[in-house]
């Protein structure tokens, strides 16, 4: 019994973890967008919010889990604008910061996928819903941050993109069809994605793309 | 009694054949757009679903019908995937993409109009709510299609567009308020949208544009 | 107990007139865009109502008060399509488009910063979710606006914009909460947010831009 109520509260420990992590890393990738396009600090505020908590609110709207969640926790929207006024005074340090927006954005993917999926499990979504709403979660908040930056979204890029977002859900999914304990389907969930991501980004992977008629004749 | 459970059954099976038909031809439609843009498999599968769910996604948000419908009837994402990798291997076939697109777009068009206007009246809208709803329903999941596919938004072209959901919707309402039997208020909207907006598209049929001060002079 | 009821009433009225008068100038706006872009009047309808009810529409799908507002209030639409109209005939009389535009969006941002603030508060919001909530309102409408009708977002001008938005957000709440009459509150709000953006347009005002690596050495 007491060990039962220690593991719950571990697991829902892990989730916040990750949630808020994918939060921080989110809000960057949306505040160096914003470094991007020489925006002023309340243009990083706002890119870096919506970037950190749009997946998670498309998330909680579809599922009908409404006040959406930053309106329960503002601590959210707090963190948020904090980590990107820190990149407002910072972000002439790194090298490359598209370099860094990439990595960012990739942890932030592969995290939400997971905890995305997990959340539309908890409301009751069945294992496709749930993936979808992984993939959706994941993707969501850098759609907005690219559409709002005026960048091409990374969601149309030919590396694989979305497909790491599906593999990490579709893996924790399946883990936790498969019995496997909880706290080890997100871990495993966000490791395959992030592989995945970051193996693409890195060796530039890509998937074969559609060839119109007159290539193939 | 039994004849009225026959009927309901019916209109029940009737709604359910349209709704049906208008995510096949809508994912149909984004599959091409992604095609056009010679996306990866994975980006035919987000397109097409995106714009077959996309229209009815928002509708349900905005009546606050949650969860969303396609995560109670997961196998409406199965049929956008499975419609979108049939494109991906068969969309060289056609001689005209384009030409294919803004004719699935039109039926979708037409009978979500339609089937959005139903929705909104059985969740207690009023007649013009329930038109309204019908036009945001039949035009969403195209405005997310074309704005993703990085197309111009065919909700903007200046042929014939949403004039066409408008009267395929009032149409159904109309008929509806005019205690016409739903079957047959149903087709109606559906023939009275489509051959408006097949017109347009078929003679290039257009509104007058709004002319500024010095053409005007 | 008279003079309670008299004030709650006086207090329903105010807001409503500000929400009312915020729908009509967002409405205006939109329909400003669409006479740039030489649209047909069922364009003017559409982009004058989607900017009119979008801000609001997204408040209450985040907060959970669904069937959002004009499903309940059908006028709403009905009044932001007959100014729409009315845009398109009489458009080529003002001198500048583009200035009246940019001023009827000013006094659309101020006002819909303080009523979004306020029904986030009145559905149970703290002080920095309402805040939030009020600049999310006051920015939604044009957003979309300027999305479909393919012009630059003012959200990312460089001029002083959505910071307007937030301090008549935060001058409402913090009137709010120093215990100062509501109605008093709601003007306040609205005449900072108004004055800033105001100000901003006159004299050009922005905000000190983020410096890349290169201009800082």
């Amino acid at each position: 019994m007491a060990r039962q109520l220690f593991r719950d509260a571990m697991l829902q420990t892990i989730t916040s973890v990750l949630d808020g992590f994918g939060l921080l890393v989110f809000a960057t990738s949306g505040a160096l967008v914003a470094s991007r396009k020489q925006m002023d600090i309340v243009g990083f505020a706002l890119l870096g919010t919506v970037t950190g908590i749009g997946g998670g609110t498309l998330r909680d709207v579809l599922l009908g889990l409404t006040p959406v969640f930053w309106i329960q926790t503002p601590a959210t929207l707090v963190i948020c604008v904090a980590v990107s006024c820190l990149v407002f005074f910072t972000a002439h340090i790194p090298q490359s910061r598209l370099r860094l927006l990439l990595w960012f954005d990739a942890i932030g993917l592969a995290l939400f996928a997971v905890t995305g999926a997990e959340r539309a499990l908890l409301a009751g979504a069945g294992p496709v819903a749930a993936v979808t709403m992984g993939v959706i979660t994941a993707t969501f908040g850098g759609i907005i941050r690219d559409v709002l930056g005026g960048e091409s979204p990374m969601i149309l890029a030919h590396e694989i993109y979305v497909t790491a977002a599906l593999l990490g859900a579709a893996v924790f999914i399946g883990c936790v069809t498969a019995g496997v304990p909880h706290e080890v389907a997100l871990i495993s969930g966000f490791l395959a994605g992030f592989a995945l991501r970051g193996a693409a980004l890195h060796f530039g992977w890509s998937l074969p793309r559609y060839r119109p008629r007159a290539e193939r004749e």
